[in-house]
């Protein structure tokens, strides 16, 4: 009865993680939201069965990092509230301290993205165009901030085939008012030098670089060339050990996402995320400031340092 | 009764050429060669009228510059023919003259293909994969012809969205036994780097630089930053004079191509061409040889000397 039991919770575990899994339109920080809604829901039903309560968590967990392997904050937010509940023996007190975490992470991710605004409109050029690629939830609040700050300004995004978040993107900026100008990811080069800056949302964060959307590398290796800053947004949840890094890599999505019927020679590559080393970037914005090249070594190094004399797979990475 | 006749011809013409305007797939030496045909369909079906026949090539050569604004080729060989037998009175003579223009190009354009594969095997560096944007039938003959003589090489090659030639080029190539690694535009950034070599066509050459379909500037730009040969691959009909060099700007493309239901708001951008300064490409590969930017300024400096002292709208752009 106990085993019938466990499966059925698993069964609706999946459930509730399931549209997350599938969800390519999203960026990080919105995933991050939408997996402690699971956890929520998940301590909100559950009974005073203390172990069942951790088993639970921890599959959730684990499902939730695999559905998004790319995606730092979801595992740190995972990892961090599986290690807080890992020594407690009483069911409510792992349903306090539980809410506790997410808490913190929520009020955190909305605070981020309010400092994060406030470092942008700095960044971005009165009266100039800004290029905006895929789609991140900090980058579209930080738009929204300055348009409301009185800030005019277009915004230039490419479709971003195949998931096409760029509609979503446009549609965002456009409900608010914004002029958008959109076009295929191929013309990125015809309108990138009529713009001032660029700006991109980051999936993870670790010493060989950002992972972002595939097309992210293109629009750095551009903007380098064309001498167009541009700055990853994103909130200090994203930084990720050596261990984890590589995560990414393994986002493979099927080949008929882009070619439905290509004929058998033909190798179809739909990698979703890539590598952009920090040499490609002008600076990285967080809610702790604008990091330069230089900074992000210097903090990666300090956090992996400290990862390796705790021993611990996860890593504590706010300051 | 004679216009009425008039304007049946004009409406046969109209028909030869419609399928042209609306080819989005075939590279500029494809579109050429489909011109001819349309010329040699009108001097075949012809009467023993002079005057018609000039009024029917004249209108076929307006209608058919008018249907590829970015095509120097189509554009040089329209103006030679129509100029040829201008001074003319004698069907039989406008016949044959225009069937010897016909041939020449004809020649010019098999023959110029054969040249540029020899000179386009020894850029291929053996062993290493070869990236190929959009669709050139130049680019295509090239690769089948190193292929037929024994070298192995995989070929990278992107959608090209909107119009998804790529997935022409793909199948030409693997229909040949040709591996083809197939993705989407933006991942170029991803795959350029394990490429030893880039090559595409060209629709246009002119002082300012070459004009080739959207996405081969942002291509540009990525070899350039990653240090990779990026060659065009094309022949000399395809130098064009200042006064119509800028006629690929006319080639815009419905917005709906790009995103069916936008919000009103969006501004879509579908320009099917654009401009890639000499600066950004290794070199220009034609029948007559590699030309390096420093060449192309000098041979485009003495093309448009040429046609100013000569008071010609064309210019004779054959050594």
């Amino acid at each position: 009865m106990a085993s019938t039991a466990n499966s059925e919770r698993k069964k609706s575990i999946e459930q509730l993680i399931a549209p997350i899994s599938n969800d390519l339109l999203s960026g990080s920080a919105e995933i991050a939201l939408q997996g402690m809604t699971v956890f929520k829901s998940i301590l909100s039903s559950a009974n005073s069965d203390a172990d069942e309560i951790k088993a639970d968590i921890e599959f959730a967990s684990q499902l939730l990092i695999e559905s998004q392997p790319a995606m730092a904050s979801i595992f740190n937010i995972s990892t961090s509230l599986v290690k807080t509940i890992s020594g407690i023996s009483s069911a409510e007190t792992i349903k306090s301290e539980s809410n506790k975490v997410l808490d913190h992470f929520e009020k955190l991710l909305c605070d981020s993205a309010a400092s994060i605004a406030d470092f942008a409109i700095n960044l971005m050029p009165p009266g100039e165009m800004i290029f905006a690629y895929s789609f991140s939830s900090t980058v579209v609040s930080s738009l929204l901030s300055a348009k409301a700050k009185g800030r005019y300004f277009r915004v230039v995004c490419p479709e971003s085939r195949p998931s096409m978040e760029g509609r979503k993107l446009a549609t965002r900026l456009a409900s608010a008012g914004i002029e958008v100008i959109y076009t295929f990811d191929s013309a990125m080069g015809m309108l990138l030098p009529s713009c001032g800056v660029a700006f991109m949302g980051c999936d993870s964060i670790g010493a060989p670089g950002l992972v972002n959307k595939t097309g992210s590398f293109l629009l750095a290796l551009a903007c380098h060339e064309l001498k167009i800053p541009l700055y990853a947004l994103c909130d200090t949840t994203k930084f990720i050990n050596e261990e984890r890094f590589f995560e990414f890599e393994n986002h493979h999505r099927l080949g008929s996402e882009i070619w439905a019927d290509p004929p058998p020679e033909v190798l179809i590559v739909n990698k979703q995320f890539e590598l952009i080393p920090f040499d490609y970037i002008t600076g990285l914005v967080t809610e702790d400031g604008v990091f330069t090249k230089t900074d992000l070594t210097k903090y990666i190094s300090k956090m992996n340092n400290e990862s390796a004399s705790a021993n611990l797979s996860t890593v504590k990475i706010h300051k």
